[in-house]
């Protein structure tokens, strides 16, 4: 070892190849179901009257800035740098703040209301974690210009339309709907208006946010002195008191007269407006036995749940303002069919962003999965958004109505997999057309042949001297329906071998001997130069490989 | 103005709505004609067996480092910022560097040779200028694992198709093909062979890269002492020999027998294999006079030019077998149904970058545009590629061939555009139901029925009380084709107006008084509530406004 010299030199370090921690590469299934995923989103949009606008992935950060995810940590959570002449910009860490600057800047020429979606990647410069990526696609839609709750309505509509859309069953999907306003009524109600109690109210949305994580104790310690978890981390509470303390309490843990589903098996069709609690005959048609019961399982609805509302918050004038605006909602959801199995107005919905103005809704996906110690829990929120009216304005000095509904592309694309709702099996393979010999010139003329037919085809350009073995490993690893075969022989003879590897792969479970032979034969033919093309179009008929 | 106090405070600074330098939003004509592009774009890549893959927007620098576009400033050129544990990150520039990084991260796993492709957005910190962006599109397909010209000869034709695929008529594009090993071979025979001479080589590369705009005199120039321009900046030149400046400019400015296309207004199919100098009865047929002079025109091929070439460089033995492999392209290409018109060999071609090792290809359109001072000029490069073998190899610390192509998405959108090929025209708007009085619940279920009818349909969300002008004029400029209006009497009876936008913006031009009541009377109709969608579908089916 003392031999060594310390000046020996060092091999030249070799690259290491991998991504910055929280990114990730994407494969042909990922990318085919996302594009089916968002071609569907699309259709619906568009179904809707929105119209694509996209705009590019870094702003000034001045525009993003004062809405970051974070407000208590501004320079945190983005990816920022210094243009030539010193300004900052930063990547896009949502689609809602350019679209703001987008109006803005092109206000004079919209139609307006304005009604846009768009789809794109966003980042965060934050931790990554599990199912935490920093850069993640989002798809949004926004309406801009109206001050009506049914703007809003018609977001939550289109919200459930979506999930139906993409082969999510009714039942299976709600759309959650809460106001704002409410919520900020009760605020002022225990004396945490105004600006100065900003920083509180941060604190008690947040900790309402938790509910369904932490439950109702929880969320009573994070309301007042603070809660230690089970890691014993300690996190300060709002300190609020116990009258207070309760009073949100019994705004956010609000019983909902839930609507249940599918109690004997039997999903109600779209239509099934059941009001009230009289029983109705064709429930007792549908169910047979124990009608009643039945009933009171479905029948309660939103505008039970407005009226507690109501009955509740009726001492304070914003809050009833708010439950106005949701009760509009409702009728028009109803107006349109939806009911509360689909749009739900359900007050534990805080949506965490400082920005939201009024009505605010998420979209809750209801199938259940594992948690990470494999305890069933539901899927949760794939999507979700709300009233922003500030967002707009401080680019104007006007008010500028707003609203807007983004959806998670990655978690609904994972919620849907679940779901065997998409198409994640590989695409057949192109046809292999595999050399034999230093003249590739003719093996390439075959391909170009299968390509103007429309058909997936390759020549094999691994080494040329490769071992027929070698090219048909290959053309098994790429999935193919299919290999040319062509040697001297065939050449002089003008034919060509036509291997069938789905059939081939299916030999191996056939037991009987002479069906063996029969589907061997059958595997591998030969035919003239001439019908290649007609042939192996007849080949991928038969195992249903589409070609163009 | 002297009692005007400095103490006075200042109004809150309203934010100005602007984007940064160079980038751009984009609209809905955009989107849809992008959309349509890349959709024609995937099926040829699919067709050739090519498979999509998708790499984040941002990798570590220095997996991008040592191939940045402009290796003179290896820190200019691209948007970095430094990670949490102080690693930079740099957003990715082109999507060769990013590819070169995923294969070899996943080199066990994929199938070799390794077809794939991929679109997505590069990101460039440079000066923008007219039609110069910082984030551009870019369209990329790379071959990896494979060393054989055959995988250079599939690019070429893939873009040749591609062109086709998105309705550039043959002859009014071309892929140009050269090797670096052809112009390896001259730099070395003049003595600018060896790492010592990297920096002369580049300087030359570039001055060839400028001989299009500049010409013949002005290359000299840059090959010599230097060049003045016009606005007597100076640039200085590489010092060659009067000999060595000769014997670049004979390779670069190579007298290629051209094919000249369309002389008498008729474009050959494909197929047309005319090669040599006889005259073809099929010429004579249709061309009818001079036929021989048509002939001579397009009856040069590459074989012609290779021959060419491999008298004039016999001097260099890596010039020549920079000239086989050419050769052998020509062949497949050839074998393939693809001549001279289409894929052509052609020494003028250099590609800037230092990376590529053996053959690089350059699609052109040959249609012609303005320049900035009017003058016309051939639209030139949509594309371009060639063969980097050391890309991936400085992960793996092995050989690894690798080719590829990559297409300006922009740019060919704007080539299309100009030809007419894009449908830019809008999409027709929805159908707009209008607002009366402040009941829109019983709107909202009219728009909820079109909806379900797969009408794209809107619900009027401005002010409820604009009048019924101030919302046909949203109609109108959202391009509604028809509007939809209930007034109270209406609503008592059950009925409905449906408003014909299409045909009222056609009334104008009506001159016969008969003819204009007619059509006005049609232009407005009253039907029942019932029947609002078979009717609005009747009057999109007339006016071939499509709806799913």
């Amino acid at each position: 070892m003392g031999q060594m010299s310390d000046k020996k030199p060092k091999k030249p370090q070799k690259l290491r190849a991998r991504l910055p921690r929280g990114l990730e590469d994407r494969g042909p299934a990922a990318i085919s179901a996302t594009r089916a995923m968002t071609e569907k989103i699309r259709a619906v949009y568009e179904r809707y009257g929105f119209e694509p606008v996209e705009t590019p992935a870094m702003e000034y950060t001045d525009a993003l800035g004062k809405f970051l995810p974070d407000q208590d940590r501004p320079n945190e959570g983005v990816f920022s740098f210094q243009d030539d002449d010193e300004q900052w910009i930063s990547l896009r860490y949502d689609l809602t703040a350019p679209l703001a600057r987008y109006v803005a800047e092109n206000f004079q020429n919209l139609a307006l209301p304005y009604r846009s979606y768009r789809a794109g990647y966003v980042f965060r410069n934050e931790k990554p974690g599990p199912g935490r990526f920093r850069q993640f696609m989002q798809f949004d839609a926004d309406t801009v210009g109206s001050a009506s709750p049914a703007a809003d309505a018609e977001m939550c509509m289109m919200a459930a339309d979506t999930m139906e859309a993409l082969g999510i069953p009714r039942g299976q999907y709600v759309v959650k709907v809460n106001n704002r306003k409410v919520l900020d009524g009760v605020l002022e109600s225990i004396g945490l208006g105004g600006d100065e109690n900003a920083g509180r109210r941060l604190t008690v949305l947040r900790a309402i946010d938790k509910l369904d994580r932490l439950g109702v104790e929880g969320l009573r310690q994070l309301l007042g002195e603070g809660r230690k978890d089970e890691s014993g981390d300690f996190t300060k509470g709002a300190g609020l008191s116990a009258g207070a303390i309760e009073r949100i309490v019994s705004f956010a843990d609000f019983d909902i007269p839930t609507w249940e589903h599918d109690p004997h098996g039997i999903t109600p069709e779209r239509g099934d407006t059941i009001i009230g609690s009289e029983v109705i005959e064709s429930d007792i048609a549908l169910f047979g036995a124990e009608p009643t019961k039945i009933h009171v399982e479905y029948a309660r609805n939103n505008f039970h749940t407005l009226e507690a509302l109501q009955d509740k918050f009726a001492d304070s004038p914003l809050a009833l303002s708010g439950i106005q605006e949701l009760l509009l909602i409702a009728e028009l959801a109803a107006s349109g069919g939806y009911h509360a199995d689909r749009i739900r107005i359900d007050p534990s919905v805080v949506r965490g962003l400082e920005y939201y103005t009024g009505p605010v809704y998420e979209v809750e996906l209801l199938l259940e999965t594992k948690d990470e110690k494999g305890r069933p829990v539901r899927f949760g929120s794939v999507g979700g958004g709300g009233r922003y009216d500030g967002l707009v304005s401080r680019f104007r000095g006007e008010p500028v109505p707003a609203t807007g509904f983004s959806i998670g592309v990655s978690r609904l694309q994972a919620a849907l997999t679940m779901l065997g709702k998409l198409d994640t099996k590989p695409q057949a393979g192109p046809v292999v057309v595999t050399v034999f010999g230093g003249d590739i010139a003719g093996y390439q003329k075959m391909v170009a042949e299968l390509r103007n037919a429309g058909i997936r085809a390759e020549l094999y350009l691994g080494n040329p001297k490769h071992s027929l073995g070698q090219q048909m490993k290959y053309a098994d690893k790429r999935r193919s329906p299919c290999a040319i075969i062509q040697g001297t022989d065939e050449k002089a003879n003008g034919k060509v071998q036509i291997k069938d590897l789905i059939a081939g792969a299916e030999l191996t479970s056939i037991e009987d001997r002479t069906e063996y032979l029969k589907k061997q034969a059958e595997a591998q033919i030969e035919v003239g130069e001439n019908d290649l093309v007609p042939e192996v179009q007849k080949l991928l008929a038969r195992h249903g490989v589409r070609w163009s």
